[in-house]
């Protein structure tokens, strides 16, 4: 009996080596054809070069539907669809101006502006008033109606520089861009200047949504770079009287009829078992939308590619969903968990990677104790890429809503330390990107994947 | 007596914890100020985009040792010297011209070309031959004097793409360009192409030095880039008669002198004691010199500058080296070394930063067994700044002649995925180095001398 344990103990070890040992080898091929023949880079190449900026409803925006059906079915991915979601449909339009009229050391002075995604315009007449500039909404609740009324709020609170997670500091800042036109209206404020959300004291511009509150009078909004934000409080600091004008032209159309595109591949065991993966295929108008979020969206592709080309055949059935309105709506993330619940489709998780395609340091999992357990239970096997983040809690916004059917959602974590620098800005390009960081984050997700392909996460 | 030892491990335990918190303390301080009020990135700014590439002997150089001694000298260092050197003096000539002359398919077609440094020029009548590809030494020993006499030989072996540490795949191509001309001289070769030593199939030429041989002749080489690479082996696939012209005006002038400029902070108690970190501050002529190596010489001098910001006042003397001539002579580092010895000098540790301003990953060491034990068993204490790489074997080009003394050499390792992108290159400049990553970079290694400072490392 003894004899047997230990006889079964040392099966069980070896199977168990045996299994590490296989794993890391698989892993290791992956690596290696993302690296030698990897097709991200090019695919990158052509979303954002050929096609450009993406924003809901826009006719890039269709255009990068159709070449990413396209390229799936050109790849021979077992099945490609749509999903048809109605997206809201924001226009920034032509003109956007924003001046210092009265400064009485400058007298006008022309500063770079650009509307809040979301935001209303101003119209041909432009909007101009006093500026008065608070740090946060305490801030601007004590200042209270009596000094807010009629002016124009100035939200300045820097990403705080000393955090070594940038999408912290960016937690910590975004509320003036989400929320400040909103909170500024409560009070009366005529229209919103907003320090872009940057990691730097530079001087681009940094867009993204905003979203008013019911009950609230619309106000519009812009940022101003981090550096003219700088400038502005030192001017204003003896300057209370300053006005500031601003034109905008954005408006909100009428909702228009987009699409997710999903591509998978059947499992060969557990076809109903799903793992999804994905980023999403809008982005903001100022650029090409390369990081944020082009990337993810070639990585997803990429994923399936390298299974395909590895002559791989998962036990589940992979997919690679392109979301679509991530960035003004999450119309498509709703849409995909809505159609899940529908569908009665059980994923076992979903990966999203809408960090920008910087270099891979690890993985955050939300999930029960024994799914986070798992997933950090492999960390060692990705050591020899140079991952070492895996945590508990995370995700991505497309993938948020499936929470609610209790899908553990993954976040792939490349390093944060550039991401706000090209954020929602006119820099966003494909040059942008590293070709080898993009291809070792599309292997370290392809290799998570396999993991949770081969011994799931329950 | 129990009791007593019982006491004194918790006093010790307590004292060593209180150790730990004390220096993770004084290390957050450091990455706070860097990453707030740094000054890394204004002083590359100014070297790079008002002084730009610093080849050695050329006039920016010297400007270069100019500014950086003022500049230490302007942060009130206790001690800012020049160390005179012999450097070497090549020029590259104005103009740099390549050409396919007779395809079968194409007829003629400009390539673009780049001398190696240190190469002979082939003057006003160019070379031109017939090419033959090779892929490494071995196989030019097979090929032998009869087939490559009067040809021009082209080395195309590309960087290993799979090694995830871009040093070791640059390290097994680049003898094709250190010693390529000298091994292809011996049977005969009048003239060398090289592929250019990228991590990429990219349209960017790469120089760097080459390194004659004694005698052999010194024929005249030049860089193409992987991109044309690939094209002209393609090429010569079905076409052994094609030639190759190129015309280079390079030469090698008389010696010049130059300088090392060394900075320091005085120890308080060991001031004999020396840690010395440093960069370079020659560049290839082709940029500015951003990643290669001017971050190096600003971390270095930000080094110092974090400590006095702080009111560190070091127990061991810590200089701040600016190194010339590592890229066609590594004089200054030899002079460094030799100065060294000559004035009895202790050097408990010397640190280089010649990988690139990218995020850190962590350091590497060389030195005895306890010296690579002590500084890896410090490896927690940079975790929540996300260093991860701690290994024995370490160094750098400028520091190394001062292993001959026993002195332990330690490189600063970040991330390498990009270096060789930029490496020698007309893009090495300022626009390619990310702020923050450069910071960290700086910081990282103010928090690794800071314990050295305090408890050394034997």
């Amino acid at each position: 009996m003894k004899k047997t344990t230990i006889l079964a103990l040392l099966f069980l070890i070896s199977v168990s080596l045996f299994g590490q040992e296989k794993d890391a080898a698989f892993i290791r091929k992956i690596y290696d054809e993302a690296l030698e023949r990897g097709e991200s880079y090019e695919m990158l190449r052509h979303l954002t070069k050929d096609i450009g900026g993406r924003l809901s409803g826009s006719p890039q925006a269709a255009a990068a539907v159709e070449w990413s059906r396209q390229q799936m079915m050109a790849y021979g991915f077992d099945t490609v669809y749509l999903q048809p979601v109605m997206v809201p449909h924001w226009v920034r339009g032509e003109v956007e101006i924003g001046r210092i009229v009265n400064s009485k050391k400058l007298g006008s002075k022309e500063i770079a502006v650009t509307s809040l995604g979301n935001a209303v315009g101003t119209g041909p007449g432009g909007t101009v008033a006093e500026v008065i500039e608070v740090k946060d909404f305490q801030q601007l609740a004590e200042l209270g109606e009596s000094k807010i009324k009629g002016k124009i709020v100035f939200f300045n609170r820097p990403m705080d520089a000393k955090l070594m997670d940038t999408f912290s500091a960016y937690g910590g800042a975004s509320n003036q861009r989400g929320s400040g036109p909103t909170e500024a209206a409560k009070y009366g404020a005529v229209g919103v200047l907003v320090r872009s959300l940057s990691s730097f004291k530079d001087k681009v511009l940094h867009t993204g949504s905003t979203n008013y509150g019911l009950n609230v009078s619309k106000i519009p909004a812009v940022a101003i770079t981090a550096h003219d934000a700088d400038f502005l409080s030192e001017l204003l600091k003896d300057d209370p009287k300053l006005q500031f004008y601003f034109e905008t032209h954005a408006e909100m159309l009428e909702d228009v009829l987009s699409y997710n595109v999903v591509g998978e591949i059947k499992g060969s065991t557990h076809p109903d078992e799903i793992i999804a993966v994905g980023g999403h295929l809008d982005s903001w108008d100022l650029a090409e939308g390369a990081h944020d979020d082009g990337a993810g969206c070639v990585q997803s592709i990429e994923i399936l590619r390298l299974y395909k080309a590895l002559g791989y055949r998962p036990k589940r059935t992979i997919r690679a969903v392109m979301f679509m309105n991530e960035e003004n709506g999450l119309r498509g993330g709703r849409k995909y968990a809505e159609l899940a619940a529908q569908n009665g489709e059980k994923h076992i998780a979903a990966m999203e990677s809408d960090r920008g395609g910087f270099l891979p340091v690890g993985f955050g999992i939300t999930g029960t104790d024994a799914q986070q357990k798992k997933l950090i239970s492999w960390e060692p096997l990705f050591h020899p890429f140079g991952l070492y983040q895996f945590n508990a809690g995370g995700g991505g916004a497309d993938i948020s809503p499936l929470r609610t059917q209790d899908v553990p959602t993954i976040g792939f974590i490349p390093d944060s330390q550039r991401y706000f620098k090209y954020h929602h800005t006119p820099i966003d390009n494909f040059e942008a990107v590293n070709q080898r960081e993009l291809e070792l984050g599309a292997a370290s997700m392809a290799a998570m994947i396999y993991l949770i392909d081969q011994y799931g996460l329950n």
